[in-house]
């Protein structure tokens, strides 16, 4: 059972609303969406581009894991969301291929959606997230 | 007129082959197309996931802007590619934002499609490359 579709990709931005007017500038697009979301210390602005979504995070704090993230690489593309129909059939296929897993099984992600996360080692440099959708 | 579609990512890769073998047992896809790309100094292969395409970019020496980009960051996402039905209009609006463009005006991409390049300074660590689909 494959990957179905990419369902977003997260950019890990330091300020969220110069990051918003700059996208919404340079591609004529308007935010669909903005999220705090505490539990991963980020806040969120999301554009939709036909069927994939691009999320802008912005660390909450500089301890976050986005924004360790940004002083370690600077920003950009912090990872990758594949649509799967089941994150621990998907998260298993990934463990027998040999990959390191950042979740060893599915945990429940945004909206109660179950998603699993691949370490970057190991996928040549890609964050990988895997997430539910049936 | 905005962007349409994220058209695809491309990876930077040190070995396409390994890549290639990484990709499919993860993610059950296999490459639509393989391409060496002399004018650019790599060697390509293709995921399609649902509209969007995923492109691995293994370097053919290590002078190349791919060579380099991995030397200097390791692998990982090199540039994200967004439809757009003019390229010269899309630029236009990318340069009247303030964004610096890495292609003054739209130049011949693979399959004589029009494309042009956004610098990653500006763009909040993104290099968007526009692509013609009209």
């Amino acid at each position: 059972m494959s990957v179905r579709r990419l369902s977003h990709i997260g950019i890990a931005v330091a300020d969220l609303d110069d990051a918003i007017r700059t996208y919404s500038a340079a591609f004529g697009l308007e935010p669909a969406h903005r999220e705090r979301v505490e539990s991963e210390g980020i806040a969120t602005a999301t554009f939709v581009i036909g069927e994939v979504e691009i999320e802008l995070m912005q660390p909450l704090d500089a301890e976050s894991a986005v924004g360790r993230f940004i002083a370690k690489r600077g920003e950009g593309v912090h990872h990758l969301a594949f649509a799967v129909p089941d994150v621990g059939e998907a998260l298993e296929r990934a463990r027998t291929a040999g990959l390191q897993l950042v979740d060893e099984s599915p945990r429940s992600g945004l909206g109660g959606r179950q998603v699993a996360f691949i370490h970057p080692r190991g996928l040549h440099g890609i964050l990988a997230e895997l997430v539910e959708e049936r």
